[in-house]
């Protein structure tokens, strides 16, 4: 099953919890054992799954990131995108995500705000 | 198929080879091909994929996730295990793991020690 | 379906454009809906998935990996690979991979010139 999910940004760089969202798919499929895909077709948004994130642990990322890119450079949004990546990997079991507790899936955001697709595919294993 | 694997590890900062654990998990099943996802659902461990890990390996790797982290920040092992990642995949074909000679599946522990679970989903391709 | 695409590298480290050859794959499959898994077996090489490179581009790359990595380090191309990743997972719909109308599917090498492997599952969802 394949779903496209609408998230809008509202800032340049920004990040967005869509754990929710891929839940709901998930519960929708009422699989009973997935592998489940998510996926943006954007070079500058991406897909990353964390602990939720506090206020000190944007600038930290971006730390990381700077070291990557320079800022201004015109493709420093793609560069950020592609550490992060465009696709995260989870496990549906009983229709619900096998994620941990404290376990949310974030879209980020490069070059915003706009409209982005993130899809989300599950592949039952049987 | 869907199988858990519990390690244990042994220290604050620990680097566990679970190749031949997840290696018993794909011949189990037996299977002609399939993608095989390994997964923590954990916000302070990962999962990578590398050669073995050398004496000198593990300091450099330290050396990247510094970059990202303030030392004895709290949340310093979610960010660290938020760029390792959780999820490895991984192709499964006549039951063997399609792993190239040296290639090694880790699981990565920020938070230890403690017991973690791994799961390992196969998902046949036909 | 499981195919094998080899892809020759020129130089000690280099990016080899392999999006047309994955999506010649998918094509042969005609799947309806799949996940795709794009896999190097290999401790010296990786796949990413990322804009077009441009000249700048792989400089920036650089910089990143240098961080992890001590040059001349025997086991330098083993890390850079390491933080690149061996796969990537996509989605195909349609016999077409669900790829943004700029994103790329990139073989990096760390220890060229060489034959390199690159394994491409696809897994339909039905």
């Amino acid at each position: 099953m394949l779903r496209e999910i609408k998230v809008r940004t509202t800032r340049k760089e920004d990040i967005v919890d869509i754990t929710e969202r891929v839940r709901s798919v998930v519960r929708e499929a009422g699989v009973k054992e997935a592998g489940v895909f998510v996926y943006v077709p954007h070079t500058t948004a991406a897909i990353t799954i964390h602990g939720k994130i506090d206020a000190e642990g944007t600038p930290m990322l971006d730390n990381l990131l700077r070291v990557a890119t320079a800022e201004g450079d015109a493709g420093s949004s793609q560069k950020k995108a592609a550490f992060v990546a465009p696709t995260e990997v989870l496990i549906a079991v009983d229709g619900e995500l096998l994620l941990g507790e404290d376990q949310h899936i974030y879209l980020y955001e490069f070059d915003g705000p706009q409209e982005r697709s993130v899809y989300v595919l599950l592949i039952p294993s049987r």
